[in-house]
């Protein structure tokens, strides 16, 4: 059983600052859990009843054990900057962030000695934004991955790794760069090309992306759904993990050629084959028990 | 209400064709319903207990006042060849291939006078195939277009519409050509796409292969559903909609160099606003309420 945090405080509280918020007081993970937000957020996530304090004000990490990081990947440094002043000594710094040796770049150089930042991933999210969009649960059967750099403290991510695997996650350690290029080719990668396809439908001549629209089959309603994500949180991805996005998406350039000629000579052999071959591998992904 | 057949006969008892046999039963639509298939399909839809008859003989569609091929895109011709010399006077045929006008090319003069053909598509379906994958209700709530040739006899249209509308279904009639585009961009182009983005991801060195299966996220667990899909079926539909599925392949290639500049040069600006605008397409869809 994990041991509970004293005071933790939530940076960001949207889907993800929200969905933790509510899994740790499920698990009764915190004694009480406070969030650092702007606009009107403070005041949703109080009558929302998922934390205990709320505040634009970055001193309300004052006092806390666990901080964690859930803003866009681009505002974790500003972020840190602003509530580095007012740590305390001891404290557990995390975040959330969709890649991670770009928030280690931010965000490590504004934390304070004595205080230990261990950045991580949960696997886990939804096309919605906003503390209303989160749930306990969103992190059930998921993985979290920690991406500590080689001199973190070795008590901060055991404590990290327990309450992850207390809220229900499978937790696992890896380097930034290499979470970073997985990431670009599961994730990355198709929000790009769904954000695109859906743009593309977008353009066509009027009459026929109503039809689009009316008649969106399967196959284009998915993307349509992941399209729906967050542009700012998806803006921050793409800038901040640049150089693996443009590999992955210069192999799938070359792959997708190979399937344009196919089409284009009537080689339906080739294209039974490449089709053949990607049944096996959402097989793979059943077993592992991700789908 | 629809007037019942005295006579269906189904030309592929697979996903489709299974799924059109349990809802013209449930819905009372046939007196009896036979299926035409080749192996051991007609003994598999005899004992899920879905069809009255079964036979890998063309000749079960003798006495038949509808017929509908729900084979493969490639194999409707050679499907419609045989059964031809046994079709009666007055007899509807129709199909569900993906793609229509490729269809009509290849069937529509095989049909002898006499015999009204209207070809069809509904726009329903899952990433399985074969007899057991079937169910009543795959058809509830979805389009079912029809791309009747100017020469169509109405009354067959009419009965057509009847019918697909007792069994839940939405019913369209426009071009085959103009409907071989608009599924180009909402199922065609996204069913490559996903097969390639997912092949792409099996080509990768192995280690980092094996953690995109593990960490596959959301986005990429999508892309294998759609790409776990039949592989004869889709090579089928890209090689009979060659030209819309390469237009629109061309169209989605530039958008896509947009995106990849501007990922590059850090133009944030230009990735927020594309991807912002792809949000309003999502909304239309689910007010379409085809979400
Ligand atoms: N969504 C997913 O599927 C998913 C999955 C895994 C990880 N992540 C990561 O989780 C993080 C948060 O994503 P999310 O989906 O939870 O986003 P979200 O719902 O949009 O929440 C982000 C919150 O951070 C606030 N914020 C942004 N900039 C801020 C700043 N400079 N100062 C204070 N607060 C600020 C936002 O307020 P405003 O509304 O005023 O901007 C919002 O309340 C991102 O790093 C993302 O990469 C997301
Ligand atoms: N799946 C979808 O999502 C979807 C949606 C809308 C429309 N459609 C269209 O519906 C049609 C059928 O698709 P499906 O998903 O139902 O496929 P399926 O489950 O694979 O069923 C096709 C059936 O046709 C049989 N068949 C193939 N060639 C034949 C031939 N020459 N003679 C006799 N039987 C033959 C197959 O037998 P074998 O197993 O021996 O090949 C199989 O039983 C396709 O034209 C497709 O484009 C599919």
């Amino acid at each position: 059983m994990a041991q509970a945090f004293e005071r933790v405080v939530i940076c960001g509280l949207g889907l993800i600052g929200s969905s933790i918020a509510r899994a740790l007081r499920k698990h009764g993970l915190a004694k009480t859990i406070a969030a650092y937000d702007r606009g009107d957020v403070p005041a949703r996530g109080l009558s929302l009843g998922i934390v205990d304090e709320a505040s634009d004000n970055p001193a309300i990490v004052v006092g806390a054990d666990l901080v964690l990081l859930c803003v866009p990947v681009g505002a974790c440094g500003v972020v840190a900057a602003s509530i580095a002043p007012h740590l305390d000594q001891g404290c557990i710094v995390s975040d959330v962030g969709s890649v991670k040796q770009a928030v280690i770049n931010q965000v490590a150089h504004h934390i304070p000695a004595g205080v230990h930042f261990v950045a991580g991933h949960p696997i886990a999210g939804t096309e919605h934004s906003g503390p209303e969009a989160g749930f306990a649960e969103l992190f059930d059967g998921r993985w979290w991955l920690l991406t500590p750099t080689p001199d973190a403290d070795q008590a901060a991510i055991d404590r990290l790794r327990a309450t992850w695997e207390a809220v229900g996650s499978k937790v696992e350690i890896m380097p930034p760069d290499h979470h970073d290029r997985v990431l670009a080719i599961t994730s990355h990668l198709p929000h790009l090309i769904a954000y695109t396809i859906v743009g593309t439908a977008t353009d066509l001549e009027g009459h026929i992306q109503q039809e689009v629209i009316k008649f969106s089959a399967s196959g284009f309603r998915d993307f349509t759904r992941i399209a729906a994500s967050d542009p700012v949180m998806w803006r921050d991805v793409f800038l901040n993990n640049r150089e693996a996005v443009l590999e992955m998406l210069g192999r799938l350039h070359e792959d997708l050629g190979i399937l344009a000629r196919a089409i284009r000579v009537g080689d339906g052999d080739t294209l039974h084959d490449k089709f053949a071959s990607t049944r096996a591998i959402r097989r793979s992904i059943i077993d592992a028990k991700q789908a």
